[in-house]
C-alpha cells in the first residue's frame, strides 16, 4: 500500500507495520511476557522463514525487545534492574555462555554526534579483561573462571577512510575473539519508543538504516563467529515522520493520493534524507541510557563465572 | 491563514511567512546586495514600528543576514572570505568601534549535544585579551590600541540551575563591558537554510525558539549594554517541517482542513514539541563553522586596532 | 632550614614539614580518628592563632582531611562509603546546614587538562535543583524540604580572560546563594597522597598553589558569604619532588650545601616552575574520584531535607 | 657511569648521552642544517651498525629531527611554515612517494590524557580520501593522481583489552596500505625540547617509553610494510628528571656516590616509575602542535599528486 520503505531498525516496529491481516505471518514466531516489578514489555519476535523475513525486511534470527518507558528516565542507580534483565536476555543469546570465552564488543557510532554516540559511550563503561588475563593470568581477578572481554571503538568511516567492517574483521582475525558483541544507536518508527527501547538480536547488523549509517555488514555470515547487536532507538527518521503524517491523513481523506503527492514533492523528501529528529536533552539522556546498556553487558559477561 | 506559530530565528524567514500582499509591510525596511566574488547574499532587514514588529514576530532592529552556501561545504581556508565579509557586518554593527572598548563574547548552548554547540565552539577560538591587557598593558601586544575581549560560555540550566541570564548579567555587573555579543545556534524554518546562513542583529536574543531554548531575553534593555547576537540555523523544529507538509498540501486540496486535522492529531503533535531536526554530518559541519565564525569574530575586533 | 617554600594545598602536609620542635604548636589544635570499617583516616587541623596560620602558611580555620588509600582503585561501586564520610564531614562544616538553603557549587579548573578536571567533572554529576523549584516549587520533587543547588563552571582565565573570581562574585551578587562549595584540584608534596586524599576546609580557596593556579581568593572575605572548599591532590609540583631529593640527601651528607647548589643551578629549577608531574591513568582515576566526590555532594545537600 | 637508563624517545638526546669521547661513535652518520627563515634546526641522525644502534639504544635507521622552537608559540597561521619543513622531511622519507598509493595513519596515545592526546588529536585532522576513491573514484576529488589516505585511532590497552599492534596488524591485513605513518607524543630528557621538537623517523616504534608505553613494536619487521614515525616530546619522565638533578651534583661534588644513593632510596625513586611530568598549559600547546603536524602530513601526501 505504501510506497515509503519502511524506515525502523527495530523487528518490533517492522511487525507493526504489516497489515493486520499478515500478522498471523507464516514463519514469525512471537512470545510475550511483562515483567510487573520492573515494568518492562519484553517481545520475542523469531523469523523463522526465508519468505517470513522478506515481508518484514528482516533476516532470519531472533530479536528480543525490552520495552522499558523508565529507561528515560534519571534514576540515581542507573536503573539496574533494567540492567539486570538486559543481561538476563543477552545471556539467553550467548552461544556458549557456559564456558570461559573471549568476547569483543564493538562500539559503532560517532562519539561527536550525541544521538550516535551509544556505542562510543558503551563500551567507555565495560570491564575490560582480555590484556589483564594474557599478561598476568586470572589470577589477576582472584578467581577460577573469566571471560576475556575486549572493545573497540571503530570510529565512522569519513574519519577513517575505511569501512567499519574492514576494521572489525582485521581485529578480529588477530585476536579471535569467539563472540562479537556490537553496540548501535538505532533509528525508530516512532517517536514514543525513542530512548526507552532496547533490542537485542542474533541477526547482527545489517547495512541500511541507523543514526549514522556507518555499517555494512556484521553478522555472522560475513564475520565468522556469533554476532549479537544490542540497540537503543535515539532518533527517528526525518522522512519517516513527515511520510507518517501524510499517511494518517490518507486513511481520513480517500480522495487524497499519497504516492501522488509524494511524487509532485520529490524535492522536498529528498531534501529530508539526510535528516534525523532527536530530543533536546538527548545528551543527559545518550550518556545515562549507555551506563544502564554498558552495566547490563558487565552483569551478562560476568554470569556463570566466578 | 495558519494556526502554526511562526519558529524560525530568522528574521528573513519570518517576512517571506508574511502574506505577499503585506510583504511592502509599513515599518519594514529591506535592502539587499550581493556579493558575487565570494557568492554572498547580504540582506539588511530593519524592522521600524512597533506594529512591523507585531507582524514579524520580531522585535525592533536591525537583522542582518549573509547567506553563504559556501559555509556549509569542507574549505582548507575555512571559508576565510565568509570570516571577512562577517567581520564587515559585524564591525558596522557594533557601537562604539571607533573606540578600545571592552567586549564580552557569550557562547550560549551546550556544547554536549552537536547542533547545539556552536556557541561554545565558537568562544574556544576567540582572541581573548582582556587578562593579558589587565596584567601587562598593551605593551603585551606591542601595539597602541587594543579592545579588551573576553568570553563566557554560561552551560544550560539543567546543568547550572540558573538562568542564562542570571550568570551573564552577573557577569557583565563585576566586569563592566561596553558591549556584548552573544553566539548561538538558531532553528531555521526550511532546511535549505540550515548551516549555509548567519544573522547578525542588534536586538540581542529574545526568549524562544533556539535549539535549547536556553534563553530568557539577553538585550540591551535586560542586560544594560548593546547587544549584538550572532547566530547560524543548524537545526529545523520538528513540528515545523511536518506543519509545512501539511500546509503544502491544503494549498493543492481545498477540501483539506488544516486547522481540524491539527486538533484532531494534536497528540502526534505535541509529541514533536521537544524535537528537532538535523543533518548527519553535523558534527563536522559545526567544528567548521565555528572556526569561521570565530575567525569573523576575530577579525572585526581586531579592525581600526594596531 | 630550606629555601624551598612549602608547595602543598594540604593542611596536613604543611604541618609535617614543620620542624619536629615546633609540631605542638601553640594555636593548632589537632584531632585524629580512624574509621576502621572503611579505612578512613580522618585528620582534623584546626588553625586557631594568626602566629600559628603564620607557621602553617595556612590561613585561619579548619581543614578536615581523608585519607583513603582505597580512593584510587577501581570500585564497581564507586566508593560509596567514601562519599558517605565524605558527605558526613562536609554536612558538620555546612553553615545553616539544618535549614533549608540555596548551594552553590564551583568547579574549578581546565576540563581540558586531565589533572586539572575534577572540579568540571564533579559539577557534571550534582543533583541540581534550584531552576526545578523556582520555577515548578518543592512539588516537582514530591518533598517538604529541599536545598536549592545550583553550580558553575568559570573556566581558566587564558579562555575567560577574567579573573575566576570576577565571574564567581557577579553569579553571587545576581543569584544570591547561602553557602559557597568549591571544588579543585590540589598540589600535594609527597606522590603517595596523590588521589588518595580529601581535604575539605572552611578557609576557602587562597591564591596560589593549585593545579592551574586559577585563582584569585575565594573566601568568605572576598565573597560576603561562607566558602567551603573540597579539594583532592591530583598532582605534585615538579620542582617540589627534586626540591625533596636534594633535601633528603642533605640529611645524609653535611657538607652538601642545598641552597648554594640551588643557587648555582638556578635555571634548571626556574624551567620547573610551570611543570607538574601527574601520574599515566590519570584519565581513569580523576573521572572515578570525580564521582565519589560528587556523590559526596549530593549526600550532603540531601542530608536533614526530606 | 650512570646507573639511569637513558630515558628519552629523541635520537637526538640518546646521541647527547653518549660520552663525549664517544661520539664520533663509528656506524653513526649525523648531518644537520639550518632554516633561517623559519628558525628550524634540522639534526639527521643515520644509525648505520648493529653495535651502533646498541650504544645509542636505538635501532639501525633514520632519524630527522626538526628543532622549532616556534612551534610552542600561539601563531594565528599554526605555524604554516613549520608544516611545510615537516612535509619535506616526511615526503623525503616516504617510500614509493612517487607513485599514488595507500597510506594508514595510526594516532597512538590516550584522547583522554591531555599530554598524550598527541596522536588522536592529528588524525582528527587529516585529509582522508581512500572511502572516497573507493566508492566514486579519483573523478570525485578532479584530479588524474590522489594518495589513499585511511587513519585510525586504536586506543589504549586498558580499554580494548587489546595490544595497539594486534588492532594494527589486523586493519593492515584487512585494508593493505602500502605504508603506515604513526604518530605519538614522546618523552624527552629535557624540559628545553618539550612540544619544540619533531622527530621523523623509518624505524617505526619500539616497544618502551612514550606517555603511556601504549606500544609494542610497530616496525617494518612486525607489520610487514614501511613504518614511519612522527614523534614530538609532550611529557619529560619524572624519574630522569630526579635522575638529572642528582647527576648534576655529583659532577660537582666527587665524593657523593650517585648509584649508593638511589639504591639506598631506592622506593621513592619507584614511586616515580609511573608519574610523567608536563607544563600547565599543555591543552593548548597540544591542540596547536597537533594541527601542525596533521598538515604537514597533509601537504606531504598532496605532494606529486594533483
Amino acid at each position: 500500500m505504501s510506497s515509503f520503505q519502511i524506515r525502523t531498525d527495530l523487528a518490533l516496529e517492522a511487525r507493526e507495520s504489516i497489515n493486520e491481516s499478515e500478522k498471523e505471518l507464516r514463519g514469525v514466531r512471537v512470545e510475550e511476557y511483562y515483567r510487573k516489578e520492573e515494568d518492562i514489555q519484553v517481545t520475542k519476535v523469531i523469523v523463522e522463514s526465508k519468505n517470513a523475513a522478506k515481508t518484514m525486511g528482516k533476516p532470519m534470527g531472533t530479536y528480543v525487545t525490552m520495552e522499558a518507558p523508565a529507561l528515560v528516565e534519571p534514576d540515581e542507580d542507573y536503573h539496574r534492574e533494567i540492567s539486570e534483565c538486559l543481561a538476563e536476555e543477552l545471556y539467553k543469546m550467548l552461544p556458549g555462555h557456559e564456558e570461559e570465552q573471549s568476547i569483543l564488543v564493538v562500539g559503532l557510532g560517532n562519539r561527536e554526534v550525541t544521538a550516535d554516540a551509544l556505542g562510543p559511550q558503551v563500551v567507555d563503561n565495560l570491564f575490560i579483561t582480555r590484556h589483564v588475563v594474557k599478561l598476568y593470568g586470572k589470577a589477576a581477578y582472584n578467581c577460577d573462571r573469566i571471560n576475556q572481554v575486549s572493545s573497540i571503538e571503530p570510529g565512522v568511516m569519513a574519519k577513517t577512510g575505511m569501512e567499519t567492517a574492514e576494521i572489525i574483521k582485521g581485529v578480529i582475525r588477530e585476536t579471535a575473539p569467539d563472540v562479537v558483541i556490537v553496540v548501535d544507536a538505532l533509528a525508530a518508527r516512532s517517536t514514543k519508543r525513542l530512548n526507552r527501547t532496547i533490542q537485542i538480536t542474533n541477526t547482527g547488523i545489517q547495512p541500511g538504516s541507523g543514526v549514522g549509517n556507518h555499517r555494512n555488514a556484521l553478522t555472522q555470515e560475513s564475520l565468522g563467529v556469533p554476532v549479537i547487536a544490542i540497540g537503543v532507538p535515539t532518533v527517528v527518521d526525518a522522512a519517516t515522520i513527515v511520510g507518517d503524517a501524510l499517511e494518517k491523513l490518507l486513511q481520513e481523506d480517500n480522495e487524497f493520493d499519497c504516492v501522488k503527492y509524494m511524487g509532485q514533492h520529490r524535492h522536498a523528501f529528498t531534501e529530508l534524507n539526510n535528516m534525523y529528529m532527536t530530543g533536546k536533552d538527548i545528551d543527559a539522556v545518550i550518556k545515562r541510557v549507555s551506563f544502564t546498556v554498558s552495566e547490563g553487558i558487565n552483569i551478562a559477561l560476568e554470569k556463570g563465572m566466578e
